[in-house]
C-alpha cells in the first residue's frame, strides 16, 4: 500500500530505483500552495478525482468475467500504478520496455508489454527485467520471437508471449488464421518462451463517438479474435490470455465473456477526447497557464505545444469561458468576453485534448487534493531509456 | 570555443550548473556506434550539416547591418548556443526564462527572453540572473513593467525591456502607436529597468510559403515597426534595439537596414516545413526508428507522437521511400513498395515536419559526424524549471 501523501523525499525513498528524477526546488517549493498559485505551466492531478475514477472502474470489472490490467503510458507512474493494483488490477500493461522496467522496479508485478519489442538493447533489457517478475510482450513476427527466446535462454529468464492479431485496426498483428497459427506454433517451440494467449487491440473501435456504432464495432473486432482463438485451440493451443479494449470500450469488450484482460488506462485522468467518449469518469488532469498579455478580447497563455498535448483533440478552457484561436510552441490564444476579468499575470487552467502526450511533455505531477498541493509526483517512466539508471 | 567532439565527461565537466542531467549507460554507450546502430528512437544531430548552416548563416549575417541573436528555443543546447557565438552571434534569444538561466549558466552572456516573463517566482528568477549576465525581455504590460521593476531593485539588478509590437501576429505586443508610447514612457520612469528598444516579431509571415508574398508581408510588417519606432523617437525615445525576423525570414527581414537584430533560429536544424521556405540550409535533424511490424506494404516503426513533433508538418521517411499511414502514440505506419526490402528489425530515419516540438521530447541529442556517434549532448534547456538546481 502506498502512502501518497507524504513528502516528496518519501515517495522518492518509496522508489530508489525508479526516483533519478531529481525534483527541483521549484517543484518541492509547491507543496502546500493553492492550485491556483503554481509557477506555470504545471500539470495538475487532481488525487481525489483519480481516486475516483480508479473505484468507479475497480466496481466495474467486479462485475465482468475480464480483469484489469490497466495501461500506464498514460500516466507514466508508479504511484499511480500502485492505487491502481490496490483496487484489484492484476498487473498493468506498458507501451514500452522501459515503461515496463520502470515499473518492475517500483515493485510492479506481472507486466504485458502491449507492443512488440524490436532491438539488441531493447530485448537484453526484457530479458533481464524478466528474472525479477513476469514479463509478456506481443509479438507478431517469427525472427522476432527467435530473438526473444534467445535473450531470454541467454540470461535464464523466461518472457510470456502474446500472438498478436490485428483485429481490424491495420497497425501491428497477424493478418490471417495462418499467420497466427504458425506464430503460435512456432512460439510453442522455443526455449526460454511461455505462450499465454492472444492480444487484438480494437484501436479503430476506441475513437468511434457514435456509442451504437462502437459497440458493433467492438462486438465484431472480438468476434474475429475469438475466431482465431478457437481456430488455436482446435490445433492444440488452447489461450489462457485474451487481451483488449481500451478505456473507450471499457464496458463493451470488458464484458465480453472470453476477454480475459482489459488493458483500459485513460479512465484515471481523463481528456476533453475521452470525456465524449465514457462519460463515466471524471477529469482529473488539468495544466495550470498564466495569463502572459491581454489585448481586448484576446488573452494570451505561456502554455502552448510543449506544455500540452494536442492529439486527437485541441486543449478546452477549464474553468473560464474562451474559444482557442491559437496554439504555438509556448503561447495559446482565447478569445474571451470582453467582460471576462482575467488580465496578465492570473491563473487559468486548460483541459488537455489528449492526455498521453499531455503527461509526456513533463518531468512530474503536481499532485492536488482539496485544491492544495499535496505532493510531487515524477513521471518516472518518461521517455526511452534515458534514465540514469539504465 | 567549444571542443564539440569530447567524451561526454567533458561537455558535462564544460556545464557544470546546467549538466544536471545525468546521462543513462544506453547514452553513453551509443558514442563510437553508426547511427544505424542506435537504440530507438533515437534523436539525431548531423553535427556536419549543422556546422555548415552556421556557417552560412554567419556568413549570410555578415553582410546585412543587422546581427544575429539567435533563437535557442529549437535546440535548448548550450553547446550549439556556444558554436552560434563562436561564428558571431551577439548572444542568444529564448522563449521561456528557463532557457534564459540555462543559457547564463552556461556562460552565454546577453540573453534576450523573446517573449513576456510573467509570475512571481519567473520574475524573481529573472532578476537573479539579471545580475550575471545581460538580460533582456520583452514586455507589453504596465504592471508587468511594475513586477520586472520592483524584482530588480529587490535584488539590485538590472533588467533590459524592449517593448514588443504587434506587427500583424495578433499574438502579444501593443496594439497601437498610443500604447507603445504609454509603456515606453513607463519604463523609462521605472528603477531597475533599462529601456533599450522594441520588438515586433512577424510570425504571420514566416509560414507563408510563397516567397513573394513573404517578402511582400515581412516587409508590410517590418514598415509598421519602423514606423512605431519614429513614433517613439518624436517623443524622445530611441530605441537602439529594433529586434525581429527568423528562419522564415532571415534573407528579407535580416536585410532590413534599420532592423538591429535577427532572431532565427530553425535554420540550424532545419526540418521538413522549414525545409520548403527556405532550401539554402541542410537538414541537419534526424529521428532515428526501428521496424516493428511488416505485413505487405506496411511498415510499422517505433517512432510515435511521443518521438516526433507533429507541428505543421507531418514526419516524412529521410533515406527511405514511403507514405505515413498513421501516426499513433508509440507507433508510425508507411506504405512502402512491396519490393522495399526493410524488415522487422531495420533502423531507418524520419526527417521532422517541425523541429521545435521534436528535440523537446528528448533527453539528449547523438550527436553524428561522418555518420558515427561522436558525443551525446543534454538537452540541457528542456522542460519548466524542473531542473534540480533551479
Amino acid at each position: 500500500v502506498q502512502e501518497v501523501r507524504g513528502k516528496v523525499v518519501d515517495s522518492a525513498a518509496g522508489l530508489p530505483d525508479a526516483g533519478v528524477i531529481e525534483l527541483s526546488r521549484l517543484h518541492r517549493a509547491a507543496i502546500g500552495r493553492s492550485r491556483s498559485e503554481l509557477t506555470t505551466p504545471a500539470l495538475i492531478l487532481n488525487l481525489d478525482v483519480a481516486r475516483r475514477n480508479i473505484a468507479h472502474m475497480a466496481q466495474h470489472m467486479s462485475t465482468t468475467p475480464a480483469k484489469l490490467r490497466p495501461h500506464v503510458k498514460l500516466h507514466k507512474s508508479p504511484q499511480i500504478a500502485h492505487m491502481q493494483m490496490d483496487a484489484g488490477a492484476i498487473g498493468v500493461s506498458t507501451a514500452t520496455v522501459w515503461e515496463a522496467v520502470v515499473m518492475a522496479r517500483a515493485g510492479i508485478e506481472n507486466i504485458l508489454i502491449a507492443n512488440q519489442v524490436v532491438g539488441r538493447e531493447k530485448i537484453r533489457v526484457l530479458a533481464e527485467a524478466a528474472h525479477a517478475t513476469l514479463i509478456t510482450v506481443a509479438v507478431d513476427d517469427a525472427h522476432n520471437l527467435d530473438d526473444l527466446s534467445a535473450a531470454a535462454t541467454a540470461t535464464g529468464s523466461k518472457i510470456g508471449v502474446l500472438i498478436e492479431i490485428d483485429v481490424g485496426m491495420g497497425r501491428s498483428g497477424a493478418r490471417t488464421d495462418d499467420e497466427a497459427r504458425r506464430l503460435a506454433t512456432h512460439a510453442g517451440r522455443l526455449p526460454g518462451l511461455q505462450l499465454l494467449g492472444v492480444m487484438g487491440y480494437e484501436g479503430h473501435c476506441m475513437l468511434e463517438p457514435d456509442r451504437e456504432l462502437r459497440v458493433i464495432k467492438a462486438h465484431a473486432a472480438m468476434e474475429y479474435l475469438l475466431h482465431v482463438v478457437d481456430t488455436l485451440a482446435a490445433v492444440g493451443f488452447e489461450p489462457q490470455v485474451v487481451s483488449a479494449g481500451g478505456t473507450g470500450t471499457y464496458d463493451i469488450t470488458g464484458r465480453n465473456p472470453r476477454v480475459t484482460e482489459l488493458q483500459a488506462g485513460s479512465y484515471v485522468f481523463m481528456d476533453a477526447f475521452h470525456g465524449n467518449l465514457v462519460p463515466d469518469f471524471g477529469v482529473a488532469l488539468t495544466v495550470a497557464a498564466t495569463v502572459l498579455s491581454r489585448h481586448d478580447r484576446l488573452i494570451v497563455l505561456d502554455v502552448g505545444r510543449k506544455a500540452i498535448g494536442t492529439d486527437l483533440m485541441m486543449p478546452r478552457p477549464a474553468g473560464f469561458a474562451g474559444e482557442l484561436v491559437f496554439l504555438n510552441e509556448e503561447h495559446s490564444g482565447f478569445d474571451v468576453d470582453a467582460a471576462c476579468p482575467l488580465g496578465v499575470g492570473d491563473l487559468v487552467e486548460l483541459l488537455p485534448g489528449y492526455g498521453p502526450t499531455t503527461v509526456n511533455l513533463y518531468e512530474a505531477y503536481h499532485v492536488v487534493s482539496d485544491d492544495t498541493v499535496v505532493d510531487i509526483w515524477p513521471i518516472a517512466a518518461r521517455g526511452y531509456g534515458a534514465l540514469a539508471a539504465l
